[in-house]
């Protein structure tokens, strides 16, 4: 049995749709980020780093989507969610899942938690003001790069969708233009559909 | 056959040390950032993001160095550098290299490269003000949460640590007080002495 701890909307979506896409046995602990319960001693026991996801497994706690995605797809085989018999694929899987964590919400980040990296509010707020601007950027960069269709990683579902379409759903808060991203517009409409992601986001409320 | 692209001191450095302890067979390509040619026609058609590392292969190129680290470990098996048959442990070392890149290599980032983020010159001097309280933070998390020891994940030395290392190779210029952290300064002194990460910075001229 596996503990999902999430946030709504945040980028734990991304594991909560691949615990739904792998039909596992799970269950999903929200953690109330407006009550800083992120924060609190209880939780900071299960992640020291006072963030979301975490996924409690029998055998111990994992952290960073990257890695909890690329387990649920380890030990879910039959769901196909990743290239498990192929070094090379599910290294090119996990290359587009660390640019998401490592660059493209990081460039989100700056729009709404500027205080990791600076004190000073006008600081804080030029983040704010250049972050449409990054992310939009990133956005491209995959739209013309990286994106090969239907879905992120070719013909096959992968946990690389869900992770794109999770940080998809941040768009409008960013002001990005989905205009100039004709193929990843397209793509966040069909992921929307699938039966797994509506049951994952009915269960976080969105 | 497989190629590195790298610049001498980068977190490039992590992967550049995994293929010498896998006994890869390789080469190694300097791109000299003094000359931005990491924004070179030739160099963005291998790697479209314009930074490094990135490594060719016979079936086409990888970037992000949690991706690349975790394909050297799979195709040179018997270098043992990760738990290949262990989902669980094998998700716990990706954990661990997604938070350096994600989240040190990120703080780091602010202060040299704060015009990821910012225009005007008072934030970029705010981001880089604040950065090593950021780094040292990170750091500490590390070595209170992460840090088994003797190596990153315990007894076996992984990809984890040739990653922390590098990453650790960075303190002097972050300002971080390697006195809070006597697990990690040992960490750094006893993976400095191995055979193959002398090999690999001695070709990077470090």
């Amino acid at each position: 049995m596996l503990t999902l701890y999430y946030s709504p909307g945040s980028c734990a979506q991304a594991s909560h749709i691949a615990l739904e896409e792998a039909g596992a046995s799970y269950d999903a602990v929200r953690i109330d980020f407006a009550a800083s319960q992120q924060r609190s001693p209880d939780y900071l026991k299960i992640n020291p780093k006072g963030r979301v996801p975490a996924l409690v497994t029998e055998r111990g706690i994992l952290t960073e989507t990257a890695s909890i995605l690329a387990f649920i797809a380890q030990t879910h085989p039959r769901a196909r969610l990743a290239p498990l018999d192929d070094p090379f694929g599910f290294a090119r899987a996990q290359a587009f899942n660390s640019y998401l964590c490592s660059t493209v919400h990081v460039a989100h980040a700056h729009r709404v938690r500027g205080a990791r990296w600076a004190d000073n509010e006008a600081a804080i707020a030029e983040l704010k003001r250049k972050a449409p601007q990054v992310v939009q950027e990133c956005f491209e960069l995959i739209e013309r790069e990286m994106f090969v269709g239907p879905w992120v990683m070719g013909d096959a579902y992968t946990i690389c969708d869900p992770y794109l379409f999770t940080v998809a759903t941040w768009w409008e808060g960013d002001s990005v233009d989905p205009a100039r991203l004709p193929k990843l517009a397209d793509h966040r409409k069909r992921v929307a559909e699938r039966p797994a992601v509506k049951r994952a986001l009915a269960a976080e409320g969105k």
